[in-house]
């Protein structure tokens, strides 16, 4: 069944339950980025893969709205199936709600699933219905009538996160949760963020794509946990975790049922953005509810010292890992016959040398030439291209370790590449490394400080149209609230920056049609000098991966960015050396080497 | 009777009138920033005279909250006081109702005066006395009754500005206003804030120290203007003026009573940051109340090709008149014979020489030596220093001119200055300089690009406690929303620039007891390059007046700041050399002749 017919079925079905207008998400039920097989329901119905995109779909007509990551590949992916492509972002192109309020008439039924909602989401459409003398339906999963080979939900074992990667007892940290709750009032937390449960339980699953997380609602009390899960996927280890921790196991699906039944004394804290619109919705309305922010999301983005330590270690494997399939790739004698899944696969090939390794953490990127421009490029077998002896190849892949999980993007000079391009990829490292090198006071968030990043690039009338970096859970999502770096206000930016906190700095430049460039760190927040003004912080990279030289322009350089680009490359040669082939580090000696400044006539800007 | 008696006498009528703690604000009825002298009843209870405190009078104790500006000038003045200063924003002070929180017992009476107070600052004190019991009184002003010669009210003659001044008429701005009021559902617009209302009808006064404003309030319906302001100032030009607009005048106090005789069907729009509490308070309960910023204040802020061109001449006459002051202080044979006063009156001497100035547009502060660590420090007679043949001298001073309004900072080598103090001050300049030559992208704001002028402090664990930049007033507030350079997010920041919009540049150096330094430029947003990334933006400097290069250690610039510097001065000679005469003409030409890059081994922080 293609996507035309598809879309004619679920027309068929809104026409039977009176709906004039139905909204499929990219969500599961708990609002994760990544998702399991079972609930890729946007993709089913419009053939669109990318991580973000919602589909509407009317009597008329089908239109997808996604974001500037996904620009052209939704593009592709939307070819012959007459689903409009929604450019989110550019001038002229509606919101959601703006395109509904002008295709809907009066007493308009609007549908949604209420479970892959967001609160805030539902209410826009639940506000425009009434607006136009309609409602809105959210009991009704439409795509489940017309998938005949939707895939079951997971049913992979949990694992336990033991101590020496957690750094903290699964008993401190409901300590910590609990005193929260206090503070707000709250004596009962209901949670449904896969990454918050899994870090608060010091539990992890396979139950998502790349995250390795668990599928799962928990109520927080006073004294028990009730976790909503598949008992089958515990062992006799972690169900003893459970049991010493008053961790009750309830199936999956009764969370809907148990959150009408509590006492009407019941102070509840939720948090409205993760919380998903039909649980919100079963809250009995004898409840006092409490919002705020879920508290693991501020206590679990300060990774404590276990965790900085494992962090080190596990960015000197991925260091080792990313650094010999550098190696690999730029020397290979007949790089012609490896196409970029080919090099994919090779990547986690060499992750996979370490024992602590567990999965990739996120869908990799391995984008040659005029892929490298489509921010999230995801290669398939029909659209893999084969390497050859020139251009740019972009890699933005991560590892999952037990010692954490890692983000890294480098593009990788495949001999000959133009002017134009190294004077591009030159600009973009010196933007990564300048963001790298700030120094600030303690206060600063990631608004403060992306002009660090942004400047040479504005300098030159030219810009990058993502953020400039994400927080990085520890085996939880790959991209973790509550911090990034972005130069305008709105989603996670406003945050502080704390000791501990880990976050990528990854800017990036796009040529569509020709390539792309991206160079990525993590960096770890730390503490530098405390005087009269105030605690000063400083970045350490965490990421030791060399920067191609090949398509460095030295003159392009100021003396101080020359300074960061050697310095860094001293310290990614002394830690890797020791761990590589005697090739492998001859190669890293030249690629490591330390460039001198070319005087010109104007070098510092 | 000094201060102690003056709160003595206080604290009788609070023990009269059965209130606990009493609150006496710095505002006027308008939360001017700058007020009258009759408003300045903080100023009469504590002897304090910066431009911003609290002072807080309980049975016991007496206190003045204050900001980082004013640290060292409030504990010279509250000398001998036993008023307890609490330093804002320091370690383990509390604010105000932390500290209220803790003083007061049960069933306590808060008192302010609420023409003086703000809602939400009335609103924070009415919840903490309800929390324990008591309540808030905001009917009195205690102050009055023992304030035996208060000034009076002003009672100077407004003037109209001419539309050669604005650029827009009255006409012009009430249909903006009318629509925006439409667009919000409201039929009345309630204002008190005096720029707004001096913008709006294009009329000025006199009434505020510093700023050319007037005394009123002012109710815009969609037919009529009711001013409520003493009739008395008002020439037969204005009255014709007002005739023509349908702007009707009542008594300044009635306000208070008209405000309770709307018609239940009115929707009046109100800025709750803006109007007072008492006048909250008088609101009609039956009318509905929109709660928004004051339309004007985004109108007015984005100064129209008239107001530009206006202020592009303004600055020109204000830069004779600084340049000519430079050279009469640096050049003066018998400097020991001046002090700080003495300077600030010979500035304003040169800014009388052209026929359109008016008046300085805020408290001048000229500050020798240890005096330019005081932020806001403000000379008198008993502290003004002599002058001498060495160290620095600040003056931080502006005129209104019917061209506009300046504000300029420059600090003055007299003479020897020590290599630390020459360090700093190439510091201070060369942040300046960057943060004026930022390039950005449409939808910046004063957030997203402060990190270019702190750059260079925080690289050497230094910083200044106060914000980089505010927006300016065109004879309205010296400090006007929505607009300002800031790290931290609060208060006036988060607005993007526009084209038309100007704010000062303006970091500094503070060594206490020793010397300060601030250099600030008054910087124009203009348009750049557009293209597919979005419409990118950059400054253009309407300051022009040197920088002292007897004060710059060329080693210590980067050649982008030798350039930026030499780029400015050439600016500055070849537009002011024209207006000067031969001996300051043939100074200037030595004091921005370009400097030299001196190459060391790592300039290019």
């Amino acid at each position: 069944m293609d996507i035309q017919n598809r879309i004619a079925s679920l027309r068929q079905i809104m026409l039977e339950k009176g709906i004039d207008a139905y909204i499929i998400s990219s969500a599961d039920y708990h609002q994760s980025e990544y998702v399991g097989d079972y609930f890729k329901a946007r993709e089913f119905i419009s053939g669109f893969t990318g991580s973000a995109g919602t589909v509407v779909i009317t009597k008329e007509e089908a239109c997808l709205w996604t974001d500037g990551r996904y620009f052209l590949q939704a593009k592709e992916q939307l070819h012959g199936s007459k689903i409009h492509l929604q450019k989110m972002g550019e001038p002229n192109v509606p919101t959601i709600l703006e395109y509904l309020e002008h295709v809907l008439g009066n007493s308009c039924v609007i549908g949604i699933n209420g479970r892959t909602s967001g609160i805030k989401e539902a209410h826009g459409y639940e506000e425009l219905a009434k607006k136009k003398g309609g409602k809105l339906l959210y009991q009704y999963d439409l795509v489940q009538e017309i998938w005949l080979q939707r895939p079951s939900l997971s049913k992979k074992p949990a694992f336990l996160l033991k101590e020496e990667y957690t750094g903290e007892s699964t008993e401190s940290k409901l300590t910590r949760i609990r005193k929260t709750m206090n503070e707000l009032g709250a004596n009962v937390h209901l949670l449904t963020s896969l990454d918050d449960i899994g870090w608060i339980l010091n539990i992890r699953g396979q139950d998502v794509e790349y995250f390795p997380l668990l599928l799962s609602y928990a109520i927080i009390t006073m004294d028990s946990v009730e976790l909503y899960a598949d008992k089958e996927k515990f062992n006799t280890e972690i169900l003893e975790h459970f049991a010493k921790h008053c961790v009750n196991i309830h199936p999956y699906e009764q969370v809907y049922l148990d959150v009408r039944n509590f006492s009407p004394k019941t102070s509840i804290l939720i948090d409205t953005e993760r919380v998903n619109y039909m649980l919100y919705r079963e809250l009995s309305g004898e409840m006092q509810i409490i919002t705020a922010e879920n508290p693991s999301i501020k206590m679990k983005c300060i990774k404590n010292h276990v965790e900085v330590e494992n962090l080190r270690k596990c960015h000197v494997m991925d260091g080792i890992a990313c650094t010999k399939f550098m190696y690999w790739l730029k020397t290979h004698p007949d790089r012609a016959k490896i196409n970029e899944l080919d090099a994919a696969k090779k990547l986690d090939f060499y992750r996979k040398q370490h024992s602590s390794y567990i999965s990739q953490s996120f869908d990799p990127i391995c984008a040659y030439r005029e892929h490298g421009a489509i921010v999230h490029y995801s290669a398939t077998e029909e659209t893999a291209l084969n390497l050859k002896g020139s251009g740019l190849f972009l890699a933005d892949t991560g590892g999952n370790y037990y010692e954490g999980s890692t983000d890294i993007t480098r593009t990788i000079a495949l001999g000959e590449v133009t002017e134009q391009e190294k004077r591009h990829f030159t600009l973009v490292a010196a933007s990564m490394l300048r963001l790298g090198d700030a120094k600030f006071l303690y206060g600063c968030n990631g608004m403060s400080l992306d002009y660090a990043a942004r400047e040479p690039f504005w300098r030159q009338n030219l810009n990058f149209n993502h953020g400039t970096g994400h927080g990085v859970g520890y085996l939880g999502n790959i991209h973790e609230p509550p911090i990034g770096f972005r130069w305008r206000s709105g989603g996670d930016v406003m945050c502080p920056f704390e000791e501990g906190m880990i976050i990528t700095d990854e800017p990036g430049l796009y040529i569509a049609g020709e390539y792309g460039i991206r160079i990525e760190n993590i960096l770890l927040v730390c503490k530098g000098e405390k005087n009269q003004y105030g605690q000063f912080m400083y970045f350490e990279p965490l990421t030791l991966v060399p920067i191609d030289l090949d398509a460095i322009v030295p003159e392009q350089l100021t003396e101080y960015e020359i300074n960061l680009l050697n310095a860094y490359h001293k310290r990614v040669y002394d830690t890797l050396s020791p761990f590589l082939e005697k090739q492998e580090r001859i190669w890293l000696k030249e690629y490591t080497k330390p460039i001198e400044l070319v005087r010109r006539g104007n070098n510092c800007e």
